[in-house]
Formats: C-alpha cells, structure tokens, sequence
C-alpha cells in the first residue's frame, strides 16, 4: 500500500488515566481535529488506541495481562466491554469530523501461540483501507492458546500491522514528547538500542503492556520510521514533518 | 477438532421479523435453555446468528446487501450496530444460562475479493474455541473490493467456517421444519440438488441473504452433514437425533 500511516493514540493521553472509563475530553477533541485537518484522499490511515482508564482498569481487576490469562468468559466480556465503548467514542468522533471510520475488535481477530506469538491476520483492516474507510483498533483481550484469554497491547497492533500492512510511517502519540534522556530531553533519534539502553526503566505508570524500553525495541525492528511525540506534535506529524523520537533501526 | 457443532440461529427464528429490533423473547429463551442443557465438556460449539429484524430492516434502509454495496461508513456503522446489540442480547442471555459465550463480529474478521468470494480468517474463532469458549458469530458488513461494505449472511459465516474448522455438525434452526416438498411435507434427505431442484423456489421472506435454493446448494458442498430443522427441534438436534431435513452432498 502507498502512503499508509498508522497512528497510535496513548490510551494515556485520550482518557483520564486514574478515573475509570473517563475520556479526556479536550485531549480527544485535539488529536481528532489533527487527524481531521490532515487526511488527504491519496493517503491511507489506520487509527490503534490504547485502553488508559477503560481497559486497564478492569483488566487489572481480574489479573489479566498480556501473560497473565483468565479463562472466564465474564472477565473478558467486561474489559472488552469496556474498550469497545472507548472505541465507539472514537468513532463517533471520527465520523462527526467527517471521517470514514469503522472498528476493527481484535478479539475477533487474532489470536495468540502458546509462546505468545501474535497471530493478527489483516483481512478486514486491509480490506476496509483499500475501500477507503479508516479503520479503529484498539487494546483487547484476545485467545492465548493455554491461557484462556491475554491482552494485546496497543503497541503490539501498531509493530504487528506496520509488518504485514506495509506502513509508511508508524506514530505513537503519547504523554511524554519522546523518548527521553536521563536529563529528561528528548532524544531525537534512535538506531540501535544500545545507545539507549542504559537510559531507558520501566514506563511510569502501571501499565500492562510494558514500558519504554521495550516498545523502543520493537520499533527498532520495524520495516518503516516510527515517532514517539506529545499530543501537541500531532498535527506536525502527519504533516510529514518529524517530531518527538524517531525511531528507526533498518 | 473433535466433535465440532456449528449452529445457526435464523435471524427470522429469534427476532420478531417485522418490528424492528425486537428480539422474540420466548423463542430465544427456548433455544439457549436447549444450548445449555446440550452443552458437554467434551464437545465445542459455535453459534451463528442472523439478522432478522436487526440487521434486514437497516441493510434494505441503505440498500446494501451481499452484492450492492455502501461505501458510507456511517450506513456500515448502523447495520453492524444494530447487529451487535441482538448479538449482546445473545451473548448476555447464554452468559447468563452459564455458558462461557464471547463475540467474533465478522466486520473485524473477514473480507471479500471483488467476485464475492468471501475470506473469513479463523484465528481468533479457533482460538476461543481452542480455549473453551464458546465464539457467537453475526452476519454483518464486511469490506468488499470495488464495493464498499456488503452483507456477510449468516448462512455463509456457517458454510465457510465448517469448512475450515472442520466442523462434525452443522445445524440451522430455521423458522420451518425443514425443507418442504410440494406438499409442504418436511423431506427427510437431500443428497443431490437435482433431486429437489423443482421444489425449491425462494424464500417466502424479503431476505437480503438468498432463499432455501441457494442454502441447500452451499450445504451440500459441506464436508459434514447439515441438518434444516425448526425451534422446537433444536434438543433432538443437540442430542445428536437427525430432525427435520439432513443434507449431505459427500
């Protein structure tokens, strides 16, 4: 595909991160205006979003993490449950700003090996692409051969779909402006991960999906440049300009 | 697998078909309760639900069925929707009767090539049912090269996953008996299409997803015997008896 920009949005930044099922209403509203003002019709865009209060509330009330598995089918409905209303506020959004945009639940997607390989075929997310639609993925619960059911990570639909789809260019809008340095500025590029690695802890915040060091990992494995950046840079990235980290280790 | 059942709730069976969005309480409640008194440890289901006054009402609204399609993200969203509220209803309802029921919504699976042919990854069907779950599939909108979104029928969801599931059983719960002769007398086998080939006209319902001509046809070409039968057989059906009309093309 030509052009394909997958975008992911911090579950951090679009809600309120300690209050459950809050979205950040203002932060929302800024990054889909961005996404708005920029989509052209020869461009292609796949949203990903993070689950911030919706999902990892609730999958943290059941034990269940992206190893960690749970073999109720109420568990999982719940924070399923909960990413899709997220999601669909997404949408709603979206579409409110003129923007063709329908789900795409990894639940009913992919899967996951007994060793944790993803599985995440693309059918119904190229095939919406290609017929000109934005589709909205998001974090999820999904089948784990032998543990019932984990999460997948945002992050991990974002590295997963910038292999098989082809992307052009990978961003991760998140609450920091990039990838941070021990002086706290921004690192401008990163090409192998041991120019960062004694820099590089744990993210913050509990967050089942893992921290800084191993999504700048995974990105460095990409066939395409990512950008870590703030909320702010949005716009500036998918102007095509390089805000944040970029993030490229071919 | 082993002992795979795939089964198809008739959109027309568990919805009142001429009030929009209304679920038919007493028929639904008398198929789960046959669901979850069948259900063994040793066995794996899959349910397929149709439309009904769901999905039908809102794809004649936008004139998309499985050939004309929407490239309106907005007409997509409310059909899907509206499918996925009766999918909650049904999920909710065989939750409730203990059995451990998740949502595979096919517009986030599956995809179709420009001559219709339909492709329906299993991953996370697979998955589930690997896990002990028991995934309820939905026609739906899918994406549909050169056109947009079309229908994705019940029927076919069912055709396509026997065959790359391998399932032992495929049943359709249907509002008749089974299929009728001129008499209007169930037929007990069909084994060749030619033999029924005179009796099979369309079906009596406006049905965006093609009459019993069409079914028997794709039924035939299962690798599993199918059996046609109405509500009140569902049980028999469960328990493994032979009601209403078997169809095996092997």
């Amino acid at each position: 595909m030509t052009n394909l920009t997958i975008l992911k949005l911090g579950g951090s930044v679009i809600t309120e991160k300690n209050t459950p099922e809050t979205i950040d209403e203002t932060a929302l509203d800024g990054l889909l205006d961005a996404i708005a003002a920029a989509t052209t019709a020869d461009s292609q865009l796949v949203v990903v979003h993070g689950g911030g209060s919706f999902g990892h509330v609730h999958a943290a009330e059941y034990g269940v993490s992206t190893t960690q598995g749970t073999s109720e089918a109420a568990a999982g409905a719940t924070i399923h449950g909960a990413m899709k209303r997220l999601n669909q506020a997404v949408l709603d959004r979206l579409c409110d700003r003129g923007l063709e945009a329908l789900p795409v639940h990894p639940l009913s997607a992919a899967g996951r090996e007994e060793n944790g390989t993803l599985s995440l075929p693309t059918t119904a997310t190229a095939g919406l692409l290609e017929e000109g639609f934005v589709p909205v993925l998001h974090g999820d619960v999904i089948a784990h051969a032998g543990k019932g059911l984990t999460v997948l990570s945002g992050d991990e639909i974002v590295t997963s779909l910038a292999d098989s789809l082809g992307a052009t260019r990978v961003g991760l809008c998140s609450t920091v402006p990039g990838v941070l340095d021990e002086n706290n500025a921004v690192i401008d590029e990163i090409t192998r991960f041991e120019d960062v690695a004694t820099v590089l802890g744990d993210s913050e915040a509990t967050d089942v999906s893992g921290g800084m060091a191993g999504k700048v990992r995974e990105l460095l494995e990409l066939g395409a440049p990512a950008h870590i950046f703030g909320p702010d840079a949005l716009g500036e990235f998918l102007a095509g300009a390089e805000p944040g980290t970029r993030i490229d280790g071919r």
